[in-house]
């Protein structure tokens, strides 16, 4: 098989998009846009230009001129081209994890009667964590799923699961271990049969892969937006609500802020929440922390995201297709059939730990998952395929030194 | 009396680190910064180096390097330069409002049996927010203090309230609306006497005002950096938790995160909060909302507190004087004795809404309060004594217009 990456990125319809990203040209291989993205070139000068035009020289009228509607305005836009989404049920605030408690509660709190929460015991931690912490103070019970190491929540594993006591399913559209991406309109199916509403946590999907929010009916969703998103270390997270929820006056979470106050500047005696998606935030919203996130959801709008998911499908396939030639001491840990993968593939061996260290020294850089994995995350705007080829070289190296 | 500021800027030990900061040179006249403080012109440069330097070069190394401490390390530099705290209890994360809601209900589990949070009808709306939501879902009662417009919590109102049915209260070091500065001391030795823990918002006063949350024993602290520590729209804030409670493993907050995790990395279960204040943290430190924050952080340790304090005492003090003088039509609603004064002083008046937007159209900056205040915040680091007189002249000529 002639795995040449030369003629793949000649082909490559997005190559050139790769070279607007800082370390473009730079040898370094770098396999874990999955943990981080890189930044975009455009965001350093925009950033500084931003904090002395728009912060320095607007100063609190900035607040009135934009920044007071940027969380929803930028959450609309990223719904739209990345969440399928309509406008009006995204914000952009806090932590993934602030989000999740958040959402979390607002699901408990909207089923009354009901005292269980479905979740899978592969879901990222903190996921679990909050889950964990919301069913000890609310008195539920969570009801633990158990997956496929390679594979993760099945509409049948559901269906064995879910009941008139449900409350809440939380489930990751891709998981963070394997990539294994979830069948999330048959998830919720399942789930609205029980009369449950479903959270899915997009952390590892949003950016890099198709998602239909609306068409799939899904309830309450999270996702970060400094992997896939570009958005820098610790930028804000994303919360979706969808709007029959928001509409029906079902939701209301528990954080209870001015900036999520139907008027914050009257400073009123009791809270009353503002109408609408915006009840989901609570303090001062980080317009720092979004500036690079509206950058590349711009370049997302430019691309589109089936072009994205394409290159993804792409990379991800090239890099097993490596993994299977010239390395056949590893086990792939990730699905075969691209429908159900993510942007990201998982290799297992005992000796993961310290091979990924000794890439690290050598400037490749993937991400270790414990116990034995390996994870290779390509972003697919700003990852080549010599790169790919580079890194799966540098991985059979270091195994094998 | 002479009210020239040209003597006062020239004799102000400070004067010189005002060009330090984005738009020192322009005519405009701010006097808000305690809404939003101006960017130092080192943090435009250095955001931008940290988007291709620290994120575009070192990517995901950028966690083990330095962003994982950052929280941590920079919470114990602010608590040793403006809030009077030893390391190990402060850390910088969230917002606000979310670090209110994970203090004030880590505060009510830590007394179990006590039913009652007392805070003041004047406290910033989303303490009063947060506190009402956990009231509710806590089924605690709330006890109000009322407090006279122009002060705020006095000793003897709160020795009216608390008791053994307490188990926090919730007050303001200088109240948002007035400028009262509380003796905290004494508010947490009454608070003490009954067995409660007391929880202070320093929003109005780090980096304005002394603060001595260790020789005051204030049980839980929070504030944002936004305003006179200059971190930028929507920075994190830092929330403090005294050690002694930390040690004592009588704090748990509910927001359960991977990254407060006593090893994040291990991805394991179940939940084991981190020892110490890193518990605080949930989800994904705002690295890149922490740098301005670093920046003033540094500025401080070069001035030291009682500098910035004395100027600020100078410039309220001046600010009243030149009312005193000038605006006979309008009534102070601060404290006139400085000791229990913080950082900015507010001028009634009918008309200060339509004042307050006239004064904007000339780029004259205070903010408004509602119903009628014009609340002028001093910055003592970004703002000279001619800003200042030409900021109560303009006011003048607006209201008589």
């Amino acid at each position: 098989m002639n795995l040449d990456p030369a003629p793949l990125d000649a082909a490559d319809p997005l190559a050139a998009h790769r070279d607007r990203f800082v370390g473009a040209e730079t040898p370094l291989v770098y396999l874990d846009g999955n943990s981080l993205g890189r930044p975009l070139r455009s965001t350093a000068e925009r950033i500084s230009g931003f904090v002395t035009g728009e912060w320095g020289g607007r100063l609190i009228r900035g607040w009135d001129e934009r920044w007071f509607e940027l969380p929803l305005a930028l959450g609309d836009r990223l719904a739209a081209v990345a969440l399928g989404a309509g406008p009006g049920q995204t914000a952009v605030a806090d932590s993934t994890t602030v989000l999740l408690y958040k959402l979390v509660r607002a699901a408990v709190a909207a089923h009354p009667g009901r005292t269980e929460v479905v979740i899978d015991r592969d879901n990222f931690p903190t996921d679990r964590y909050v889950v964990e912490g919301v069913a000890h103070e609310c008195g539920l019970t969570i009801r633990w799923l158990d997956v496929d190491p390679v594979g993760g929540v099945t509409p049948e594993a559901l269906a064995a699961e879910v009941g008139s006591a449900t409350a809440l399913v939380v489930v990751s559209h891709v998981a963070y271990k394997s990539g294994w991406m979830a069948d999330v309109e048959a998830l919720t199916r399942i789930t609205h049969d029980a009369g449950a509403w479903i959270l899915v946590d997009l952390c590892h999907s949003s950016g890099a892969v198709e998602v239909e929010l609306d068409a799939w009916q899904v309830d309450l969703a999270v996702g970060c937006t400094y992997k896939y998103l570009n958005g820098g270390p610790g930028s804000p997270a994303f919360g979706f609500v969808a709007r029959r929820h928001l509409e029906a006056g079902a939701f209301r979470q528990p954080v209870q802020g001015w900036m999520g106050a139907a008027d914050p500047f009257a400073m009123g005696p009791a809270y009353e929440p503002a109408p609408g998606i915006r009840q989901l935030i609570s303090g001062t919203p980080p317009v720092l922390g979004m500036l690079a996130l509206e950058d590349m959801v711009g370049l997302l709008e430019e691309v589109g995201i089936a072009a994205v998911r394409a290159k993804s499908v792409s990379l991800t396939s090239y890099a097993l297709d490596l993994v299977d030639r010239d390395l056949p001491e590893v086990e792939v840990v990730s699905p075969r059939d691209p429908a159900l993968r993510g942007g990201h593939v998982t290799l297992a061996h005992p000796r993961m730990r310290e091979v990924t260290a000794a890439l690290w020294e050598r400037d490749v850089l993937p991400d270790f998952r414990n116990p034995d994995g390996l994870r290779i995350g390509l972003s697919p705007l700003s990852t080549s395929f010599a790169e790919v080829a580079q890194g799966v070289a540098a991985i059979g190296e270091a195994l094998r030194r």
